[in-house]
């Protein structure tokens, strides 16, 4: 680190003091949201959408590489056919949004505003699948859906809110099986490659699984105040929605079969954790690779000749090596924009002025360290790249080192409860049974975020029960 | 036409027997689309996505490079909120989608499914625009849209249909209305440069004009049954909606305004344009820069050693040259492909078998025309870029051919009837007033389309009423 050139941003509540507030001021202050006058309908301003088209782009590719192919099903759900599959409807009743005045009449089957759509991708797949040939289906959808929440926070939770999802159909158990897993590793390939987000992957306990679901498996990321965040869940079905819907198909054999079934999405609620994970008493701190601004170029005394053009050409250059710049012309101050593109998160501030001019240097400052480092104009280019790698790096393994830090073995409650004092999770060695999952609930608030893939048993006995211990699971307070 | 290999397809209707009837048929069976269990609300199928998809990329990219931010509002607004301007209610409150219950209880004020978001956006524009530095704001959203409509037909009218909405606020009438007519030449542009479709540009009536709006274009296209499709609008609305929602900023000169606005559509209404303006008793006939898969790879006699492994380099040669390619091995026979790819309308099927391996050569078939050539294999990327060029063009000139010949200029009213009954535009000079455009629906059901921009006077009365023309307008029926 050569100079730090930190300040403090008046602008936002301080995450020590309050970090629900530094949160929320960060959300509007960076420009990512607003409100709309409907509770839990959030405005996607368009910094905040940028965000989001990074992580399609990113997640289209993914997708389309796996064979998986994008669809539009319709925004309503008649309640008729939300109803068919028991479990489901038991999950989504309480928040759907029902419309039943359509053009002025009362409409007879209420139609729910989409709030997940596995009932609409079987009511389909029931009409074209009829032979293993038609096998594997592999859709995805990207749209927003809607529940009614009571509560709600920009991105974490609310009434509406943007995600995919993918719904496949396949011949086999085991290749739906093998569907689900492959989706969470691309969920988890996406934390690493551009959001600097490490992930702890593993399966949900029964009674943290999704509505209808046979396996939950999930992707968890922790917050710097010691909660964790959900942020991509992969179900298999097995056939619970085919038999509910009669999606049936020839098999090799000739005879007829239920299809396995999967879904799995992740959502906008990823921004929550990119500006939870990264983010400072400054504002926004965005990862390099998921950053809709890579670099901004601030001219420094602009109005002296010169200035401009070079700004412009430094502009073009980083623009034609496909960087995503932007060029801040405009006539506030250079500390304003320095404060403004801090708040914004913008990685790399690229600095240039009569004195930087005469030198033939540009001054680059670094968001996530505050490090400013003096380079030729000539490797100004190949430093930003190379910057981009190693700050995404740095970002990504100062929050592994969080994760790490914060994440306790625990062998009785005293242990637990201390482990929730510091923050984070508790890995426990868990009995299996649902009432220790209930009792620790109701003493600490904790939940089992996943029993992880990676299974080290380090104890005999639950420490809820003292009965045998069959699993490991990491709990925590959650979002 | 080297070789015509066109077979008649009986899976569809034939277009001169049934003409909205081949219409569906073409949408069902080249699996663009299907039936939800909801009127109106239909299925975008993987193959009538991507093609919108492909849409989206085009429009996405010519939208950034002029300066527009992409954004996401609420899918519901306030019955309240839609009712502040009063034009713009009535044109929408008929055909309202409304929620009324949420989480179980009743909704006071209730929800309206968002048929278009002018008002969403004006509410959001109220708390970030105040001064002129805030302007323009260029946003856009991508997002599905519903309005409760009695008649539907896929694509062209449905209860939920994908849109694009553009919504700008400026500093001046002269600058608002600037980017109206820009937008409309960016559409123009997506019917040249990929859909292959000519468009017709122009002002709409009065009376024609976008609830709300103080001057409406549109783009239309002629469908081959005679019938206008208004494919596109863009709209200027002053500052009727800024005065309703409170949407002021302090000018240049310290004094308070309020700002001009547009909004601008596509949808995927203009999937029903490319299937009717290129379509054919084969089924889908796409242009080559619109179409998900550009070329299709059909080994012939698969079985026999070497054709598959020969038919795998033509894919990736195609694919490394950029092309959209398919390889389709699976077990159906050649004949059988033929007609499936003819049907899903792929520009170029690439045919490979043992003698075109021993010959070192490759048969490509033409879908618009029927012609097939030979070349040899060294040649084929070649040869394929350059048919992609030269079909759009035949394509368009196709079109543009066919939208000359049903353009007729009449002078009166038996002259009228005659060009509706041999189809297409009635091109008459009008006075002006709003009685004679209704009593021309009245006797023929035809409606003013567009002013063209392009006006050239060519009579001295209007065919109505005898007074003195004013305007060129074109007339047609519509869907």
């Amino acid at each position: 680190m050569a100079q730090n050139n930190q300040i403090k941003n008046d602008a936002i509540t301080r995450q020590e003091d309050d970090f629900a507030q530094w949160y929320t001021d960060v959300c509007r202050k960076a420009e990512l949201m607003d409100y709309s006058s409907v509770k839990g309908f959030i405005i996607y301003r368009p910094y905040g959408y940028a965000i989001w088209e990074e992580i399609q782009n990113y997640l289209n590719k993914r997708f389309k590489e796996t064979g998986h192919q994008n669809v539009y099903m319709p925004t309503v759900i008649p309640e008729s056919l939300l109803q068919k599959e028991k479990d489901h409807v038991e999950g989504f009743a309480p928040e759907c949004l029902i419309a039943n005045i359509g053009g002025g009449q009362k409409i007879d089957d209420p139609l729910i505003i989409r709030p997940t759509s596995e009932t609409l991708f079987c009511e389909h797949y029931a009409k074209i699948i009829s032979s293993y040939r038609d096998l594997p289906k592999l859709y995805n959808q990207w749209c927003s859906v809607v529940r009614w929440e009571k509560t709600t926070r920009p991105f974490l939770r609310g009434a509406e809110f943007l995600w995919q999802e993918g719904h496949t159909m396949h011949e086999t158990e085991e290749e739906a099986r093998t569907e689900a897993l492959k989706m969470l590793e691309i969920y988890d390939d996406l934390g690493r490659d551009i959001l600097a987000v490490p992930f702890s992957k593993g399966r949900k306990t029964d009674k943290e699984k999704f509505a209808g679901a046979l396996e939950t498996y999930s992707i968890e990321a922790l917050m710097p105040d010691g909660k964790a965040l959900q942020s991509g869940t992969t179900h298999y079905f097995g056939t619970g929605f085919a038999q509910a819907f009669g999606i049936k198909f020839q098999g090799r054999d000739g005879k007829l079969y239920n299809p396995h079934q999967t879904s799995w999405g992740v959502s906008t609620r990823l921004l929550g954790a990119i500006i939870m994970v990264h983010g400072d008493d400054n504002g926004l701190v965005l990862p390099p690779y998921v950053a809709p601004i890579q670099a901004v170029v601030i001219p420094v005394a602009q109005q002296k000749p010169g200035v401009i053009p070079a700004a412009r050409e430094l502009e073009k250059l980083l623009k034609d090596a496909g960087v995503r710049v932007k060029l801040d012309e405009s006539d506030k101050t250079p500390g304003w924009k320095y404060s403004e593109y801090e708040m914004k998160g913008v990685p790399l501030r690229i600095e240039i002025g009569p004195r930087d001019i005469e030198a033939g240097v540009v001054t680059i400052a670094v968001r996530h360290d505050g490090r400013k480092i003096t380079v030729k104009k000539e490797e100004m280019v190949d430093t930003v790249i190379q910057l981009f790698k190693q700050v995404h790096q740095e970002m990504y393994e100062k929050a592994c080192a969080y994760l790490l830090d914060h994440t306790t073995e625990v062998t009785n409650m005293d242990e637990f409860n201390k482990a929730m004092e510091k923050g984070g999770y508790a890995k426990m060695m868990w009995c299996g049974d649902e009432a220790c999952e209930n009792k620790i609930k109701e003493l600490t608030t904790a939940t089992a975020r996943c029993i992880p893939f990676n299974q080290m048993p380090f104890a005999e006995t639950c420490p809820v029960c003292g009965k045998k211990a069959k699993k490991v699971v990491l709990f925590a307070k959650a979002y």
